[in-house]
């Protein structure tokens, strides 16, 4: 079997691997609303008979508190490494669906792209793995790698129900790779493999005042404003190039070589034209450090919202009661979320404004997460993707979290690769989401290759 | 005539008099909503004849571009001083109804107390004015001063129409003083003459970066943030202790004499009871002034209100694209509102975050406004309600800003004099507005006292 054979194999079944997805795309499991429970687990069902059709073995629909995960394998090529093969079947809302041209659980392709909720996030990128392993069962009877395939249902509510079902079922998992498909490119015909994602850390910050709203005349100026307590303590978090101001927030960072960043400088970012695109004149933050790397190797502390007081149209002369603020930090490796949050806390504490008292929530964390970019099964992907996208792979990583890799990272303890074939243009969670098969034709070429890449891999 | 003759003369006629007060308070005389601009001209009709039965003459209903002026005067005291008394007929909305215990516009009266909406703001206090005039030319035949008066229908909606009528009337309306009962006492049994109040002036502030929200993971620590922004220049207004930090802006304070302030001190303000009403354990502000200066004699400048960003449940990890203020300044003599937007507006271009636009929009302004305390007119507006509470009065300053009150003294150019019977318990604008009847009793026998002692006043 050589290359050749699988590019046919692919184009001669494309339009049947095309229908096979469509009634895969029709199901609508939108895991986030109870009235698609059903749903869910006719996703799962789907999941086991196509899993099963592709040649994998023990496929098993496992339940949790939440939705089931699908499990399936093959583990029959003795003495070759793992691969684990991490996605989910569950879906994003589809609100607002009036904006939808056609509707979001009847597939339609137009202009080569495949037009339906999921199509990109993540039941078209699911399928090709699927699709890859059959081809390769189908020509060879064998696969070069033995491979898992763990399918989630709770991936778009934050995965609630998968660290205990990782955690319970660690044996059952192990392998010497993760492999997921759910993130992008860096552009169309660029590939890229993602090898970094930045961890999160929030807390809401609550000030309260006085009992009640209190009329600015009769008590402003003699009268501590919670609107003006929560503004000091904001302000004090960084300073006005963005430098966080948080005692100790910097003390785990861990340095980031000269090789790194140089290959983050060859990369071919265009900082115009990203700033075009999200429409602003200049850009902003730690001296020292490029766009890229304040998003990707920088920690960083957003305020995300600040209400407090009348928002309403005109003038409303009031000293509110209260005021809150959400803040969430994006963490890079060594931070740790909870060490995190205690050094906000005790920030918080320091800089208490007079007259008010302060409360503080903690918000969902997330570990950073790195696979070192030099690891041989990252740069075995980007091989991979350059034989068949004729260019060189970019490595990066993204400035997001997706604490589930980090969970995975830590309880399983072998490293994650990202290979994403999604575009950013492909309003994954938005009207209209589709799916460029151009990647989907490219992508069942690049993971099948990869499969024969990470055979060579030391175990 | 003397002081028994007047209160016997209230004692008679006090049932006809709250009957004829409660007919007046069946009219739903609502300045803001459309629905009740026929009852804005029943309202006016209503004066009209009760001002006629007292006794005034050339009572007129005067068009405006909004709700109709009505006028009356009584001009036959030759060589004695005029007063001019404002009021006005026109209430707040009721909403939320349910929470009223006998409907807003059925009078009932309990405990002494009468309920209904404009029963203390301000149709209550208006009628007492009518009434004292009606009982002089009822045992007398005679006022001991001239006697004009001016009602509007839309001081609840900010009185749009009144200034330009005061402009277009300055002759017709000519007087000595202005008599004005639409404030409150100091408490229960203590009677205040309010001399002073702060001005306003206030700006809106917009703060605009990114064309959309963006999300905080791959754009966060690269772009300024509009929320971190807008908390720079706010932070930027004032110090710690709310000494405002703009530029300028206490130029034209004018200096409180140690006399006065020795007044506030002497006045029976307990501190504790204050913080304990609103609920805080500490108060706040400028060192060197007490809780009564800084809310009375002192400039504020406070954030009435932020919005930006996610404020729903839990978390939301976005970079918006906007954030947005509103601020207001409570001013004293001699800041100009006009002055101040200038300076606050100077303020923020020199505090401008980097990588955003920010716009203003300035509200309306309203003058501080202050007759001096020692005034003739005013100490003898303290003597009447002496006469009658037979407890010292209080000369206060009030926080708040009525605009009017500063138009008045702008236009006319005579001093004002702030003779209040609401108390502050009288839940005005609130469900269950009343007026508690003793001070209906005893304020018919202080403006009639007041009449006396404002005919001795040198012209």
């Amino acid at each position: 079997m050589n290359a050749t054979q699988i590019d046919k194999y692919f184009k001669d079944h494309r339009q049947a691997h095309l229908e096979e997805l469509k009634s895969f795309l029709r199901i609508p499991s939108v895991s986030s609303l109870s009235e698609h429970k059903a749903d869910m687990q006719k996703g799962a069902e789907w999941l086991i008979k196509s899993l099963t059709k592709a040649g994998l073995e023990n496929a098993s629909i496992d339940e949790t508190d939440g939705h089931p995960v699908v499990y399936a394998d093959w583990l029959h090529a003795e003495g070759k490494p793992t691969i684990l093969v991490y996605g989910h079947y569950d879906v994003q809302p589809v609100d607002p669906l009036h904006l939808w041209e056609t509707p979001p659980f009847d597939p339609h392709v137009r202009d080569n792209k495949l037009y339906a909720r999921g199509a990109s996030d993540d039941k078209g990128q699911v399928f090709m793995h699927m699709k890859a392993v059959e081809a390769l069962l189908d020509l060879n009877g064998e696969l070069p790698v033995n491979i898992k395939f763990i399918l989630e249902g709770e991936e778009e509510i934050g995965s609630p129900s998968l660290p205990k079902y990782v955690e319970d079922n660690k044996d059952k998992l192990s392998a010497d790779i993760i492999v997921i498909s759910d993130t992008g490119m860096q552009g169309p015909g660029r590939p890229a493999v993602c090898y970094g994602l930045r961890g999160l850390a929030g807390i809401q910050i609550d000030v309260n005042g006085p009992k009640g709203d209190l009329h600015s005349g009769l008590y402003g100026g003699a009268v501590q404003n919670p609107l003006h307590a929560i503004v000091e303590i904001l302000e004090s978090f960084r300073d006005k190039e963005g430098v966080i101001q948080v005692e100790g927030f910097y003390d785990d960072v861990r340095p980031v070589s000269d090789e790194e960043r140089a290959e983050f400088a060859a990369l071919d970012f265009d900082l115009e034209n990203e700033k075009q695109a999200i429409g602003i004149s200049e850009d902003f933050g730690e001296k020292g450090y490029s766009f890229v790397e304040r998003t990707w190797i920088r920690p960083t502390l957003e305020v995300n919202g600040i209400t407090g007081g009348f928002s309403g149209e005109g003038i409303k002369t009031v000293l509110p009661a209260e005021a809150s603020s959400k803040i969430t930090c994006r963490l890079v490796p060594d931070q740790d979320p909870d060490d995190i949050i205690a050094k906000l806390k005790a920030h918080v504490e320091a800089h208490k404004p007079a007259g008010v008292t302060v409360d503080i929530t903690e918000f969902d964390k997330g570990k950073p997460f790195l696979t070192p970019y030099d690891h041989p099964a990252i740069q075995a992907a980007g091989r991979s993707y350059e034989k068949v996208y004729q260019v060189p792979t970019a490595f990066t990583r993204m400035g997001g979290s997706i604490p589930i890799v980090a969970a995975f990272d830590e309880i399983l303890g072998f490293p994650v690769v990202l290979m994403g074939f999604g575009l950013a243009s492909e309003n994954f969670h938005a009207p209209n989401e589709h799916f460029h098969l151009e990647n989907f034709d490219k992508g069942l070429r690049v993971i099948s290759d990869y499969l024969f890449e990470a055979s060579t891999l030391g175990q």
